[in-house]
């Protein structure tokens, strides 16, 4: 009975707060639906920064353009926070045909992408038999086929996942692992079925990783078409293969930091953010300029509406997140040495596509009840799960480094792996309206978070 | 106590219906996504058949593709059900310029589309100033000004709010009842902006209303970059119009209707649809081709995976939603007539994109809570809403005829509006993934009730 009473005695307090936080959310809304900067943004980034891989020109570039941005968006205080870079180059362009065994008339040309980090065939042209699997178990029943052949695996999304996230996770480790793998019973070259259920031919390239200690052969992504195409084909085949790709040494980079300076918590930090970095075949517009541009507006709201935070609100645009990590990695390192004190961070990396909630990895169960607490907050906006599991990769190093909860957007997927590492990833597959909710959703979270803390 | 016991003892009972229940959607589910026919019917029914307005040789072809399609992919019983149509006829193209008042060269060409029901200018192209309004307050307030006039009204969607069919809701009046408001004080034309929150210039028609008793004057919209340019030129200018819109009399059409017979609840019916007819400047592929081949794919996964239904099942074609409700209004009146038995009826008219949620249009709170008690077989799917409010417009007469319960399919509006009636509403627009999970989540639906009535 006490509990009831003090409970009726907070009651009107809790309302009163509810109300508050919705009005704050409502005006953060307005404000990015009515004038929001994102979609713009976006559109230099894609068209006149363009693809900008880690350690490339177009890379340097972008942080010329994050940290003018932030600055014109209204940051306190914008500054590079120096990092190494991986500097992989592809170095020309991929090729790859195939012909059937003793002929010499080309059937077809592939459409392929070599992997990221991937090597080239030194300036020459190879050709080998295919062996085809369906997967790494037919590989090891077959290894005694492997040696000297291109081995090419089919392993392809399983359409009756409802979401895409969840087939990636199970086929990425063809595109990961697969050239060590085959590598290992002397296979001369990889192909990976690109990962995606895209009805077009699109190759979709991505990060693999050698092991050191095996041939690092080169690997190449298959459009989609004509993976059907020669997944149809079986046995008997022969494909050239000539792609460029150099691992040049280490090159200096920077992360991109905006803060918004806190009040009575200006010590805790809250950090947002999203990757700088693309592949260099596209214009990096859902991967990651949806989340930097994200991140962006959310900042440049809080500005416009006058919002004073409690905590001081960093803005992070990350230096490496697709073949390396180093940005994120950097980040939590310097945040060590510094002695600060990181109580939340939150990454938009999944693409500007219509939001439908918020992954958490919180480190107790009260966490994750407290910010599922605010589901009626922000469901007006679109947001109907706040769900157990989340974050990003660039804000990983930060709960290894300090315990630091995490949360990550989580928009509508159907369409994110149509565009994901592929040339079709540009400005006008992304749009406005789906963008800008985004936005709204985590100026609306991080609204909370720097009111309440966990 | 009584009633606890009685609760744990039905307990495993409820827990077995539901293994079952999930088993049978995920059999649902599976065969929708790995085999689904949805998207290659759509592809037919969109670029073999086309834009198909009520009334014209398109939408008798469109129920020719119908019946045969109901046919091949396994109905029990297929027929066709006559009824009246309107039949307005566009008559060619509809072409308006804007000029300076006492000048003779054309400022601009602007992209319009009569409004659908709207006449013509009888052959010949009529000049006029425009007088631009807000609102209908504005018209109301300069009433006295709009004697020979053109008028342009300039209600545009609310950015803020964050469902696209609460703003169309908010201005679809302009639309339908503007002429009329204009003609009344002597308007000899008029033009309203698109309904839409698009960034391209595509023109966004649709059907208006002409009050008998008042001129029938030509009315166009006009496309939104257009629209913007009117509305910064404030006054000062006149337009020449010529549209061809006739409204000839009335001509046969047919609803389509696929039957799946029933087993021990067989004269009990459940009506899934969405309308034939579409606008004729598109393919419609959203609006609502998406409706039709989501009726169509759930008959054929039920058939492909044995599924005898308890009630019998129909899946309907509707003639004539776009101007005139004719088919909607002649299901209800046959029923009537047959004196059937109607429990429950589906429609999907909303677009294929990603499935959010159903609104229902339920006669008791006990049916709302029934059907809310579902959201966790079909949350798996995606279904994160069961909500009070929503059905279709076409089964809309069965309600007022039966007191039938509805329900309408919510998909992801945010791009819905950019295609609606519009040029741009064409197959490459709608994405294959995101079409079938409508078709998997209408499926569990009807399954559930199917299984257990309401």
């Amino acid at each position: 009975m006490k509990k009831l009473i003090a409970l009726l005695a907070i009651l009107p307090l809790l309302a009163n707060a509810q109300t508050k936080d919705s009005v704050m959310i409502k005006r953060l809304s307005d404000e990015i639906l009515r004038n929001g900067k994102a979609y713009d943004l976006l559109y230099q980034l894609t068209k006149q920064v363009g693809g900008r891989l880690a350690g490339s020109p177009q890379f340097a570039k972008a942080v010329q353009w994050g940290k003018i941005t932030l600055e014109q968006q209204g940051a306190d205080k914008v500054y590079l926070q120096e990092c190494m870079l991986p500097h992989w180059v592809r170095g020309g362009k991929d090729q790859a045909s195939i012909t059937e065994l003793d002929h010499k008339k080309t059937n077809r040309v592939l459409d392929v992408l070599a992997l990221g980090n991937s090597l080239g065939t030194n300036g020459k042209t190879i050709t080998a038999e295919v062996l085809m699997v369906a997967s790494f178990d037919e590989l090891e029943k077959r290894k005694a086929e492997v040696k000297g052949k291109i081995v090419y695996y089919n392993f392809g999304f399983n359409p009756t996942n409802i979401e895409p996230f969840v087939s990636y996770g199970q086929v990425g480790t063809y595109r990961v692992t697969g050239p060590s793998r085959a590598a290992k019973y002397g296979a001369v070259a990889v192909m990976v079925r690109s990962l995606t259920e895209s009805t077009a031919n699109d190759p979709h390239t991505g990060a693999m990783a050698y092991v050191d200690s095996l041939p690092k052969i080169p690997a190449v992504a298959v459009g989609p078409r004509d993976a059907d195409y020669l997944w149809g084909l079986k046995a008997g085949y022969k494909v050239s293969l000539r792609t460029n790709g150099q691992l040049l040494p280490d090159t200096i980079g920077h992360n991109v930091i905006g803060e918004l300076k806190g009040t009575d918590l200006a010590d805790q930090i809250i950090t947002i953010g999203g990757h700088l970095d693309s592949w260099d075949v596209n214009e990096g517009a859902h991967d990651d300029g949806a989340g930097v541009v994200h991140t962006i507006e959310v900042m440049r709201a809080m500005k416009a509406i006058g919002y004073q935070p409690r905590h001081t609100i960093r803005f992070v645009l990350f230096a490496n997140e697709e073949n390396g990590l180093r940005g994120g990695l950097k980040y939590a390192e310097q945040a060590k040495l510094n002695h600060e004190k990181h109580v939340f961070a939150l990454e938009s990396d999944e693409g500007g596509f219509t939001p439908r909630g918020f992954g958490f990895s919180m480190n107790t169960k009260a966490q994750l009840l407290q910010v599922q607490s605010w589901l009626p907050l922000l469901k007006p906006y679109g947001i109907d799960k706040l769900i157990d599991g989340g974050g990003g990769a660039d804000i990983g190093p930060l709960k290894q480094t300090f315990g630091t909860p995490l949360a990550g957007l989580i928009p509508d997927a159907q369409r994110y792996f149509d565009f994901h590492h592929a040339r079709s990833d540009v400005f006008e597959n992304v749009h406005k309206r789906e963008l800008l909710l985004g936005a709204v959703n985590m100026a609306g979270l991080i609204y909370l978070i720097d009111q309440y803390g966990l």
